[in-house]
C-alpha cells in the first residue's frame, strides 16, 4: 500500500516527501513537533496535543499554518488516506524556508509536514517484565518546555540507553533529580503510594498523556505530587514507569542495572496502562469524520 | 545567473534543492555544518573549517560521507558553478535519511548540503561606528563545541538583537561570564592591552576565525589570554570586538546600551581585520583548481 505524507498543502507519496534545504527546521532546528496517538481510527488526546502545538508556536513567535479546524482535517484525511487504525500521527511545523539567517525572516510561510505510521497497542503491558533505564546527565537547553525538533541531546541519550541494552534513558539534573526520559516523562509510586512526577516548569517538556494518567490516576483515588524526584528515591519506590503518546504507560523495572522494588511490574503501572487504553478506546465513540 | 546548490552527489537548481522529510536533520537536528569563507575564489582557513567539522561528525558518530578529498573538490566545484569570488559556502552534514526514531538507525547513510552565497569583504571595518551588542542569557545546551545545527537557541538571541536594534547578542552564562555571540567569537582587549576570548571547552564553539586572529595578534606582538570576562570587564575595557567566518573582526561601540571606551572602533580591532584580511588574500596564491 502507498504510504503518504502531507507536506505545505500537498499529500504525496511518502518517497517523494521533500522539504526545501533552506527550509528552517534543517539548517536552525527552527520548528516544533507533536505526536498523536491513534487508537480504533480516533485520535487520543488531541485537544491536549493542539494546545500544546499552539504554546509551542507561541513561545517561537511561529504562526500556525492554518486555523485548527484545517489542522484537523488535514490530520484526518492522512489518517484514513494511509488506512491507519492503530498508530499515530507525527506533525512537524517550522518558521518555514528563507535564505539562511539566524534572525526570523520576514516573510516566511510557516511549513507544515505530516506522517503516519502504524502501530498496535495494547491494554496489557508490551513486555511481561517492564523495561530497564540508564541514567544520563541532562545536558540539554533550558526551554524544554517548548518541543522543538532541536532533539539532539535526546537522540545522544536515546543511543546511550541502546548501547547499554535500555530501553530509555532518564536524563538527570545538576543536582541529582531525574528530569524526564529522552522521549518520555518519568514517574515514580513511592512506598507511601503517592504518585510522584515533576512538576512542568521549563526543565521538562509537559506530557499531554502524562496529564491524562495524572488524572486517571486521581480517579482512582492514587495521589500525585508534581515534584522531582532522585535515582536513589525512584531505586527505593515500589514502582517507577514512563509515559509517552506512543508507548501510553510502561513499568520500568531496571534502572543503571540495579532493580526496582521486586523486578516486576507494579499492579499501579498496569492498572493505569489499562485505564488509558480504555480512556483511549472511548474516544472512538465520537470520531470526527471527513469532511468534517 | 542560476544559482546550484550541491545535495548528496547532484548540482542541482537551488531552487529544487530538497531533502527527505525524515532526513534526521530536519527531525531532530541530528546534523553539523561549516561556513568557510570564499575570498578571490579561494577558500579561508578550509583545513580549520574541514578538521572542525571531522571534530563534530566524531562527537556524534556520523561518518564523513565520502573523502576529505572529494569534500574539497565538491566544494571547488560548486563555488565555479555559482561564480563565486568573493562569499562563503555553507556546508551541512546530518545523519540521513531513516524512519524516525531517536537512536542512530543502523543504516543510513550520511546527507550533504551544500550553498554558496556572495559577499563582499573589505579590510576596513564595515560600519564607521562598530556595531552594538545586547546580552541574553545563554540557554544552550552544554555540547556547544559541537557545530550542530540545533540553532534555536542562537536564532532566539538573534532575534532579541535585532529587535533591540543591535548587531549581534552576546550570551552569557549564570556566573555572568560572556560565552559568545550567537553566530561570533566575543572579544575585549583590557586596559593593559591584553586581548581576551573565551577558552576553547564545551560551553563554546571553537571559533576558526578567532584562532586566525589569536595567531595574527600574536604575530604583532599582542598577548592573548583565553579565559572568561564579564560584561562589566567588557564595558571598561579599551576595545572590544566579534570573530566569525562571515564579518571576519567587527569593533564592538555599544553593549547593552552603554558606550564601550570612547564609542569608537579601536586601533586593535582594525588592525586585527585588515591583518585577517590579507591573511585571507595570501590564500589566494595557492587556489586549489577544478578538477584537482
Amino acid at each position: 500500500m502507498a504510504r503518504y505524507a502531507y507536506v505545505n498543502g500537498r499529500f504525496v507519496r511518502h518517497a517523494d516527501a521533500t522539504v526545501h534545504i533552506e527550509d528552517r527546521g534543517y539548517q536552525f532546528a527552527d520548528g516544533v513537533y507533536e505526536v498523536v496517538t491513534v487508537l480504533g481510527g480516533a485520535f487520543v488526546d488531541e485537544p491536549g496535543h493542539l494546545a500544546r502545538l499552539k504554546r509551542s508556536l507561541g513561545e517561537l513567535k511561529i504562526a500556525m499554518p492554518f486555523t485548527e479546524a484545517v489542522l484537523k482535517l488535514v490530520m484526518r484525511r492522512l489518517v484514513r488516506l494511509n488506512g491507519v487504525k492503530d498508530g499515530y500521527l507525527y506533525l512537524q511545523v517550522t518558521r518555514g524556508v528563507a535564505p539562511r539567517d539566524f534572525k526570523f525572516p520576514k516573510a516566511a510561510k510557516p511549513a507544515i509536514v505530516m506522517t503516519t505510521r502504524r502501530q498496535a497497542f495494547k491494554p496489557e503491558i508490551p513486555t511481561e517484565n517492564g523495561v530497564s533505564v540508564v541514567t544520563v546527565p541532562d545536558i540539554r537547553w533550558a526551554r524544554r518546555d517548548i518541543k522543538s525538533v532541536g532533539l539532539l541531546a535526546q537522540v545522544l541519550a536515546k543511543q546511550a540507553a541502546a548501547e547499554a541494552g535500555a530501553f530509555e534513558a532518564w536524563m538527570v539534573d545538576p543536582d541529582g533529580f531525574v528530569t524526564e526520559g529522552s522521549s518520555s516523562n518519568a514517574w515514580i509510586l513511592t512506598a507511601d503510594g503517592v504518585l510522584v512526577t515533576r512538576h512542568a516548569d521549563n526543565s521538562i517538556l509537559h506530557g499531554i498523556t502524562g496529564n491524562s494518567i495524572e488524572a486517571l490516576a486521581a480517579e482512582q483515588g492514587i495521589k500525585v505530587e508534581r515534584r522531582p524526584f532522585t535515582v536513589a528515591e525512584a531505586l527505593a519506590a515500589r514502582e517507577a514507569f514512563l509515559t509517552s503518546a506512543t508507548t501510553f504507560c510502561i513499568p520500568i523495572t531496571e534502572i543503571d542495572g540495579k532493580t526496582v522494588a521486586n523486578g516486576h511490574p507494579g499492579e499501579v503501572s498496569r492498572t493505569l496502562r489499562r485505564a488509558y487504553y480504555a480512556y483511549g478506546q472511548a474516544r472512538q465513540a465520537q470520531p470526527v469524520r471527513w469532511p468534517l
